[in-house]
C-alpha cells in the first residue's frame, strides 16, 4: 500500500490507524507549499487534489471515514472497529462523518475560505467564527458523543485516531482543549500509544 | 424503526433507501418553519438538531452516510451495498462521504451561511459562489466518480439514492443538470423506481 499525505493535515488520522493496524505501507509526502496536491501526477491519483489517499493495490481510496473503515476491515486482528454489529458500526460511522462533514469543515473556514467565496472581506469574516464553531462542536463531542474511556466506550477504535488528529487543531483555532476534560484526558492518553509516537514526528507535531 | 425527517432535505436519500430495503418504519416530520429541529424534544433524539435521524430500536443514528450503510447492512437482501468486499465498500463510502463533506457543504453556503459567519455581507457573499462550487463538484462526479449505469457500476447501491437526492438541489443552486449527461440520465432513470415514486410526493417534490 502507498499512503499519500501532507504533514499536519487530516492525514494524521489515517496515518495513526495504519500504524495501529501494523500495516505495511510506503508513505509519500506531498508538499503543499508548491501545491503538489494540484500537480498533474497527483490528480491522476486523486482528482480531488486532496490528502490523504491510500493506494491499496486494488485501487485508490480517499476520504478519511472511508480509509479508516477500510483499514479496520482489512486488518481485523487490530480490532479497530465494531465490524460485526451494524448498530455499533453505524455509531462509529456517525462519529467519523460528523468530524468530516461538520468539524473539519468548521476548521477549514480559517484557511480555506476561498473554497466558498472569492470575496476577500468575506474570507476574513469567516475566520472570526472558527473559535466558536470549533468550541461548539467539541462541546457536543464532550457532552453527547464521547462515551469514555475511548470514543465508543471500552473499545479503542478508528474514531480515537480521528478525534485525536482533529483535537490537535484546537489550539491553532483559538480553543482551549482544557474546556473539554474528557477530550483533554483522551488526548494525553493517546500520546502514550506507540502509533501516535511514530506518527507525530513524521508530521513535525508534538 | 422511526425515521425523523424534514421535507426536501437530505433526508430524501435515506428515505429512498428505506423504501428500497422494504423496511417497516414510521416517519415523523419535523417542521423547520417553526425550528422544530431545535425543540427540546427533538434535541433529546438528535442533539445536533439536524435531520435525518433513524431510531433503530437499539438507539438513534444520524449522518446520512452512516444511516445509508446501516440500512444496507440490516437489509442485506435488498443488495444496497457491496458488503463483502472491503475495497468496493470503501469506494461506496468514499462517494457518500464526498457528498456529505464537500457537496452538501457547498450547497449549505446558500442558505446556511450563518453556521460559519455572523457577518451579513459575508453571508451574502457566500451565496455567490454556490453555482460554481456545485458545478465543479458535479463535474468531478460526472467525469471521475460515476461509473455507470449506476454510481458504482452495474449494481445499484445507496450511492444512487444519495446522488439522486443531491441532484434535486442543482436547479435551485443555479446549475443545469443537462451539463452532466450521465447524471441527468441517472436522475431520469431513478424516477422510474417505486421507491422514488413513493418518496417524492411525501417531500412535495416532483
Amino acid at each position: 500500500m502507498i499512503f499519500y499525505y501532507a504533514p499536519q493535515t487530516v492525514a494524521v488520522a489515517s496515518h495513526i490507524a495504519l500504524e495501529e493496524a501494523c500495516a505495511e505501507y510506503e508513505h509519500r509526502k506531498l508538499d503543499f507549499s508548491i501545491a503538489e496536491q494540484r500537480s498533474y501526477e497527483y490528480l491522476q491519483i486523486n482528482p480531488k487534489g486532496r490528502v490523504p489517499s491510500l493506494d491499496t493495490g486494488e485501487g485508490i481510496i480517499s476520504e478519511t471515514p472511508a480509509i479508516l473503515v477500510y483499514i479496520a476491515q482489512t486488518f481485523p486482528k487490530a480490532q479497530l472497529a465494531p465490524l460485526n454489529d451494524p448498530f455499533e458500526f453505524a455509531k462509529m460511522q456517525e462519529f467519523n462523518v460528523y468530524l468530516a462533514s461538520t468539524v473539519h469543515v468548521n476548521h477549514a473556514h480559517k484557511l480555506r475560505g476561498i473554497r466558498w467565496t472569492d470575496d476577500r472581506s468575506a474570507i476574513d469574516a469567516m475566520k472570526v467564527k472558527v473559535p466558536q464553531t470549533m468550541h461548539d462542536s467539541f462541546d457536543l463531542i464532550e457532552n453527547e458523543m464521547f462515551t469514555g474511556p475511548w470514543v465508543l466506550g471500552g473499545d479503542y477504535s478508528v474514531c480515537d485516531c480521528y478525534l485525536f488528529c482533529i483535537s490537535l487543531w484546537l489550539e491553532g483555532d483559538g480553543v482551549d482543549i482544557g474546556d473539554f476534560p474528557k477530550i483533554a484526558e483522551h488526548n494525553t492518553r493517546m500520546r502514550d500509544r506507540a502509533s501516535v509516537q511514530t506518527v507525530l514526528p513524521i508530521h513535525r507535531l508534538s
